[in-house]
């Protein structure tokens, strides 16, 4: 068993759990930071475990390309290459190559692609994505699968879903005789925002003994209310005794909401990317580190924050370096809003331990502005020009 | 008394020292990293103290254009600012104003330049320089001078020195009576490739009771032959009791060289530069990351290096960071070449106090193949256009 429910809350769907991996236990609910090529943009893996990072996130699709899964095989594995001892999650590259590569063509067999890089094509089976997270030796591996974005048909869906299921099906198989017991192969739930559709994906995906269930298709280009909406009745369908992950959410308010619907996992790339742009989290929303108003501001970024950056330095410092382009700046906004998001989680976690969830999540929303428009503009257009 | 000789080498002219400053002591020779705009960059103020720094450089000319003194005076100074505790050398922009703004006009009472960043006109005066430094607060401060490139004729270089020496003048002036104790004014020998004037720079400063000698206008674009050689005669001018420090010069071969000729302080941007271009240090000289060898190569760019990249990572995983354009990569390769610095300066002060640096410099020399062609001919390019 390799996740245990250890207490749930009275008034929500919000659990604490337990998830077992080969690299060590990882309590739940748990933001897991994104470290696209093998690192987390700007940090060392110290820096990842002091801000308070039990599992990291890794894309197949990238290290696939770069540096390629073989060297990291003779490198002794992705824990070993990149220094990281603790769990890591992949992804099975089935997003990227919607959202990021130029699609070619979908089979039966697999996916045709021409890398976001070079324009280089490969052919993405789910045999070769698991034999990539075989050499890989990611603790949780994910199936390759269709995504589609917000607006797909019915008939769209349903069709990209039944060939999500096959290559499920494929997965496990391959998983089965290849040796990969250390590592756990979770399910990805597609359907798109068509409630008939998760059901089907759900129910047949229940007898397949898999160790957790994703949610994917989920936060591409939809309202905000229509991903609360898909996801707490997804959810819902889910067995208790499973964790669940929901692929590519992670913004402050989504956690929240997320948690108390009773997902259990979350990655986003939004705390690091949004640092390289100069943004950084505080409990009542987004600033930016550019704004004007911390030319003279000695104060930290958030007064009662214990990161490192705001243990040491004041905005006016970090904004001069920001606006000369010095790198420093980059990794001390990251290291702010990866902490926010764990002493968030922290949060979360405390409240459901202490039974007030409910109240926690009132008091964070009603103090938090989200800004999601901006991010959600930036979704609808990558996965808008799938739709033409 | 700011200095104190500790220890001479019998067969060449250097010597350990100490040299005291207000933010703490400086065992020389030493080697100080350059934080340009206020910090070192890629590196956090803890990882400059863990490669070994005990004194780091900032410059006048870019604090000056951002942030400006007022705010980082308002800061709490330049230390309290940047979050550095130990002692911080100011240059004085004079080389700035003449490597990297457009310069306008050299009057005698300043000079007129516009910014490197948005063109806008500013005017150096001595006194300007000696008050933004008065700011900032660093344990030792520069004064402006004129700056000439290698190939500047006799005349010129001579009326240039006049201004500088008439320069040092009005900010040993300006020092006494504008209550900056702690600090300490340092005088900049220039004179360019003229040992006649080297000789008059040096004379006519003696009598000035400067607690330390900067030697200027090197490393402006002449063959290494002509450096060490105006390099050596000048040291050889100075008075025994006082620290020489020469300005922007830092190549491996360099401090070896500089040190025996008797030189105390030594600054450069090279080996944080080279490090966001791939390049590390070596005992056998430099290498590229980028380089194709490094592909599989899953052993430390140095093998018996204790620096923090060292001691985790290998080439094969920095190589794919670095060509990823991963900013981790850089502070990577930056820790190590400072360290590979420190080290080297490690070795030659035990050198020194073993009485055995002939020998060590020989050893060195013989093993290391310096590369110094690229970065000169960058220098002479940059020098070049004052002469046209």
């Amino acid at each position: 068993m390799s996740f245990e429910v250890i207490q749930r809350d009275k008034n929500t769907r919000a659990r604490l759990g337990r998830l077992k991996t080969f690299h060590g236990e990882v309590n739940t609910p748990v933001f897991m930071p994104v470290g696209t090529q093998g690192a987390v943009k700007t940090l060392s893996p110290e820096e990842v475990e002091e801000v308070g990072a039990e599992i990291i996130l890794s894309n197949t699709y990238h290290l696939f390309l770069r540096p390629g899964q073989e060297i990291i095989k003779k490198g002794g594995g992705l824990h070993r290459f990149i220094g990281w001892d603790k769990p890591i999650l992949t992804d099975s590259g089935g997003y990227q190559v919607f959202s990021l590569a130029r699609l070619r063509k979908i089979e039966e067999d697999g996916i045709y692609f021409n890398s976001h890089i070079d324009g280089s094509q490969y052919f993405f089976t789910p045999e070769l994505v698991m034999e990539v997270q075989k050499a890989l030796g990611s603790d949780i591996i994910m199936p390759l699968d269709i995504c589609l974005g917000y607006g797909a048909s019915y008939w769209e869906t349903k069709e990209a879903l039944e060939i999500t299921l096959r290559w499920l099906k494929r997965s496990i198989d391959y998983k089965k005789n290849n040796n990969m017991e250390t590592q756990l192969l979770f399910g990805i739930i597609q359907g798109g925002f068509y409630r008939e559709l998760r059901k089907e994906a759900v129910e047949r995906m229940l007898d397949m003994e898999l160790p957790g269930f994703a949610l994917g298709g989920i936060s591409v280009g939809e309202p905000k209310d229509k991903m609360y909406e898909i996801t707490d009745y997804t959810v819902s369908l889910l067995p208790e005794e499973k964790p669940r992950y929901l692929m590519g959410v992670g913004a402050p308010e989504d956690l929240v909401m997320g948690v108390s619907m009773g997902i259990d996992m979350f990655d986003c790339v939004l705390p690091t990317r949004l640092a390289r742009h100069g943004v950084f989290y505080t409990k009542t929303g987004r600033r930016n580190i550019k704004n004007a108003q911390y030319k003279e501001d000695f104060s930290p970024l958030e007064e009662d924050c214990d990161c490192y950056t705001c243990r040491r330095f004041t905005k006016a410092y970090i904004r001069h370096l920001f606006l000369q382009h010095e790198t420093f700046s980059y990794r001390l906004l990251t290291i702010h809003n990866l902490r926010f998001l764990f002493r968030l989680m922290e949060d979360v976690r405390r409240s459901i331990r202490e039974g007030r969830l409910e109240e926690f999540k009132k008091e964070f929303l009603t103090q938090y502005l989200a800004n999601d428009r901006e991010n959600r503009l930036e979704k609808e257009e990558v996965w808008n020009r799938l739709l033409i």
